[in-house]
């Protein structure tokens, strides 16, 4: 007879697609957000090993709350709102220990008639995602912000050479390429910046600036080290930042080869491969921080 | 014994992904484009009937001249380029009778650093993905533009009221509705505007312009009668356009229902639904224009 | 002032996720279809010429209609069912033309425990979906059945030569490659055989297993051919059958390079690419049986 | 002056599609992998902080190594392939000292024709896709196997009720419903068994007929006691497996609510939603043996 045991785990509703409207004044506010509440706790043990909910607070519930707070407290951000969803479920049911608050938020911009946005028409803006998520554990409140998706290019200021060969190596040295990725980022709020208050989506527009300006400008030599000089000039840019994390595809353009039809190619015309590509991931961490391992439980730090 | 025929049939090499790069100055530019390229002809029945590919033009040969040709003749918009190369298989092959030549195009924006929009630096703007085809048939030639994934919402000024109603019938009337559509649209142009030359370029980024703004100031009583008037301002926008086909989906955003929790919602939080969804599909045409059903042969009209 | 005028539309309410079960007995059915339901009528041009909905059937009704059907009248079959469904609208309207409904069908497979099927518990087939399309139109009636997403590969068996060459050529011909597509394709049913009534569930299970044969057992010199044959084999196995329609994408298997290596690869480690894939379409068609160019209006013949 | 240190990293080629053929005799074999190559070490951080690629196994090369054993090594099982090329790695460049290795691997089953398997045409089954995964960290190498994509659904069985309700819960009672999921699952197989040998290919097989049987046969209060159930029996049914992770999304069916239309539906018509969706995340762990965190570094545990 074998025995087991229950080890981690985490149960919620995931996805909910949540969209508040400020429409206060004719000149409406939108926030979209895709929300995902999950909780944990020791004593919900009894539901794995014996089907018994007494404990269970109902996924749907976790959804009507995450629903009734975008009302009862608005979305002043989505790292604001997940922290009070968040608190809401570990302090009404003292058997929650803690859980995992996630966030994608879709931006939409006014659309612009005449040379004047207007007040409650909007186009869904294509260029990021944006993301947060609160997590509670052993005690502690962890809250991180993040993109998505936001794809970039440089057609020239990328090389990649210098790397060794062996038998298995084929690929030519470069000293002008094109570099693109899409970026996934993750960056983890230092605890005190978090109970002082931070301007969350202040702090997202300067990342993502200081993302692209220093892609922009960065010469690269290796997809890694323009990883590492995005995340320092974001923990320069704003000091409540602890650490970032990065996934980066090298999503590789390859100079389509026209010597067969008697035309050159100076880097000119490329085929832009799907797969496989390259997959770089990497953490920069502003010395003298204390590590917490555990804000990234269960988060996609690198996908 | 059953006898059987082949009828309509086309065949090619689909999804080339074809990045040019001008780079003539330091102040690049980049075309990113997605190209199919497909080809009929009477006398290709014998590779349907008989394996017999004497005189199949190879798939992967139309991807070679698909790429050769971003370099012999550039890209000077998706739909130049594509009837170029259309007309390259026509007249090189006599028993291509026609075929089918498609593109998205991605656009990118220049990464701003410090004010300044860099030289080699992009960011791709996710706001909306361009069409062009390019359709040669019974010797003519269409040429048509389009959009996809061009993402609005307004958050008021939309109603649905005033319809029928029978045993299933449970909507309840409303003055007062988020609409929100992910737009795809095409546009065939005048056979004589295409032979005079037109601004593609130009013309798609004006096109974008005056269906962005007519749908944020209709106030909408369906959302067919949006897609209507978006439709009829692009052709009054340019004389080029014969006709205008849509497939707008309504994306469904539900007021949630807070009262269980005694909280009003005028309209504040809603539910961002997938599916099922509205799905409105209309054609606007021009008044005195030729009918060309044929432009429209093969091409997703709806979808 | 330019005048327009509206041209080819329908509306409706897409992807209703509908799941009907039968539990009369102990070991239940179950029948999970993706039902797409949209009108057509003259009168309906109200409604994009001036946002008028007195005609308007609604999209929510289309959608409570479908639910009831799947009640009222159960899912014998896809075909049955979108039959049942598109009568209702035409009967029930009289502005109603016609219209188009579709749907997808997934299949569903008992999971077998201790060598029997079990009663109510099932595994999802991911083989291939069932397609169906009822089309109303010109006050006829027109049935079609389909599959997509069956995915198949033959590892020898397949060659490609004899085709022509020119600047752009590079293609080697070969005798020996794998040869792999995802077929989608749909089959439409002769007036009389619809008016006869058709076991629709039988006949996909013959189709789709002539298929598979067809592509196993042809020694394929294109995958034209390879189409054309299939198409002939499903109207030779079915008398119903007036006419086939495929779109077969070319997955292209490359043989890996490993003469890097100083290893032989006689075709034993491939590269399955992404894009761009070679896309052969084509029709089979039943000698002497009258052409329906109505019944493919607003298909995906070829997608 | 700020400054900062570079943390967890690895980096590598991502997604490399490759299909082994074995054709020693007629009746071929076919294996399709998706293989993910990372690497991990101190010495690269050169990459990061300087752009020096002196160390830097490219990731073209790992694209390369993977192709080429594929020939050399063959692939027994994705668990063996991956353990070869993880320990060429770690082996053949001092300066790596670890990485993670993955491969999900697509099943394809023989046509049959004439009720005879066919020796060299395949039908790709859907059915679920299989997982794999080694990893080499601080000197120790962990393996594990797993399945994504497995739909099931139980037309009965399934109850929910006995949870506790707040002002925020709405949810009824229910002892008869839908039960779905699409099972994601991971197993970590004990280091002893790794070393003694593991027919992996059997493994999987009959974990998965363990996995299916016991979610038809459980009569279901909660799916996290069906989640617990499935990977006691797995655990149960193979001593080489530690533990085992699932994450459930409980995919809703929802009674669709006839009754304005006059009419019963005693669990009969179901509306399949998309989102939100519940999400039932747990691990099972055979007592008694080590803890291995290390082995679920930078796998998407629960996703």
């Amino acid at each position: 007879m074998v025995s087991v045991s229950l080890g981690a785990n985490k149960y919620g509703k995931a996805e909910n697609r949540i969209v508040r409207v400020y429409r206060d004044t004719p000149r409406h506010e939108i926030v979209d957000l895709n929300v995902t509440s999950q909780l944990r706790g020791e004593a919900l043990a009894s539901s794995f090993l014996e089907g018994d909910n007494a404990l269970v607070v109902a996924t749907d519930t976790q959804k009507n709350t995450a629903f009734a707070f975008a009302k009862e407290h608005g979305i002043t951000s989505p790292e604001d709102y997940l922290q009070i969803l968040g608190a809401h479920f570990v302090d009404a049911f003292e058997w929650i220990d803690g859980g995992l608050w996630q966030a994608e938020q879709y931006e939409w911009e006014r659309i612009v008639v005449g040379g004047i946005p207007h007040d409650h028409s909007f186009v869904r803006s294509g260029k990021a995602v944006r993301l947060a998520a609160v997590q509670k554990i052993g005690g502690a409140t962890h809250v991180t912000g993040g993109v998505k998706d936001l794809v970039v290019l440089k057609s020239t200021g990328s090389e990649f050479s210098g790397f060794p060969r062996d038998r298995y190596t084929t690929l030519a040295e470069t000293t002008d390429r094109i570099m693109a990725t899409s970026v996934t980022g993750r960056w983890r709020f230092l605890p005190e910046a978090v109970a002082a208050g931070i301007d969350y989506n202040g702090l997202y527009a300067e990342v993502l600036e200081v993302l692209l300006s220093t892609f922009a400008t960065v010469h690269s030599l290796a997809l890694q080290q323009t990883l590492f000089e995005m995340g320092r000039a974001a923990i320069e840019a704003r000091p409540e930042i602890a650490e970032v994390r990065f996934a980066m595809p090298n999503k590789h353009h390859f100079v389509a080869d026209l010597a067969p039809f008697g035309l050159e190619n100076p880097n000119e015309v490329f085929y832009a491969a799907d797969r496989p590509y390259g997959l770089i991931e990497g953490t920069v961490v502003r010395d003298g921080v204390d590590a917490a391992p555990d804000a990234w439980v269960d988060l996609p730090a690198f996908v």
